[in-house]
């Protein structure tokens, strides 16, 4: 954590990064070790130490590049885009990157409180940008809510990160259909 | 990995167990290792290696002790036995060691093939008794599927699981008779 400008830092800096993603990918959490990253960079390891004194940073800050581009520009009819949505969310859970950050998170967040922040908010951005799109269905007529829109994660998300995760199976077009029920009664298609 | 009957071979040999799931419990999976075991169970380690040659056999062998007890006795009224029953499962995942076990099974099977064969198993019975409930309520004319049975654990599990290691934060009452009417028409109370 420094301010040098220097372009062979930065260099470095990323070479780190790509190497822990990889890592990560290819071995799991165990894996992103500063002795590891250093040999699959080809860095001293008391660089990777001067950057990130502790692997958690490492690996969180490797972690946190994965986009995260869902339920960002809800549009009217609200029923298929929101299909739509879940279609390629369910898409990105069948990647083995994905998969490997999003579990990776859920478990390092019940010991690491840098990782247990990462995972709020990941958590909170798509709970909050789903309700947000639901509430904007209901105004214009086109959903009745049922319950509290911040369930709406929960109970439409849950079942495509449980089928990606725990029974590591893909999502079909039925199981998609059923979250977008999941969320309300809509009354338009 | 022996058949020897000695008592003290299974006094140590649960020691070891019971000092991996407190490892685990208490820092993660990266603490189950052959040197924290030994020192914590006051063992040496050359019999932690005898017993089990890899880490990753010991974690799963602690982790397989913890009890599946959901979906198994499915009874008329069905509807309040099944909120009965995600409601034991919604508390059960707000336990610390659950916690700890389903997201490090998850995590874990990504790279390693018995914790993958760990995950299916789990993952196969809570599908398999979820489904021959509904199919039992189907019968007895208490229920109108939606969809596949099948799909009913991701459905209606999904979101409890997905509260508890996502969001971190409880299921009320709300989003379990949510989960309750997820999974098909109640045409009974």
């Amino acid at each position: 954590m420094t301010d040098d400008p220097d372009p062979r830092f930065l260099r470095s800096r990323q070479a780190m990064l790509d190497a822990a993603r990889e890592l990560l990918l290819a071995h799991g959490p165990g894996a992103v070790t500063h002795h590891r990253i250093a040999e699959h960079a080809g860095i001293g390891r008391a660089t990777v130490y001067r950057h990130w004194p502790q692997p958690e940073q490492l690996l969180a800050e490797a972690m946190a590049t994965v986009p995260l581009p869902f339920f960002e520009a809800p549009a009217s009819p609200f029923r298929p885009w929101l299909a739509g949505e879940f279609t390629s969310l369910a898409r990105e859970l069948e990647l083995d990157e994905v998969r490997a950050v999003a579990t990776t998170l859920a478990n390092a967040a019940l010991w690491n409180p840098g990782m247990d922040a990462r995972r709020a908010g990941f958590a909170g951005v798509l709970s909050r940008r789903l309700a947000a799109a639901l509430t904007a269905a209901e105004q214009a007529g086109e959903l009745s809510l049922r319950g509290e829109p911040s369930d709406a994660a929960a109970l439409a998300i849950g079942p495509l990160y449980y089928r990606a995760t725990i029974e590591r199976a893909p999502a079909d077009a039925a199981l998609i259909e059923r979250c977008v029920d999941a969320v309300g009664v809509w009354t338009s298609r």
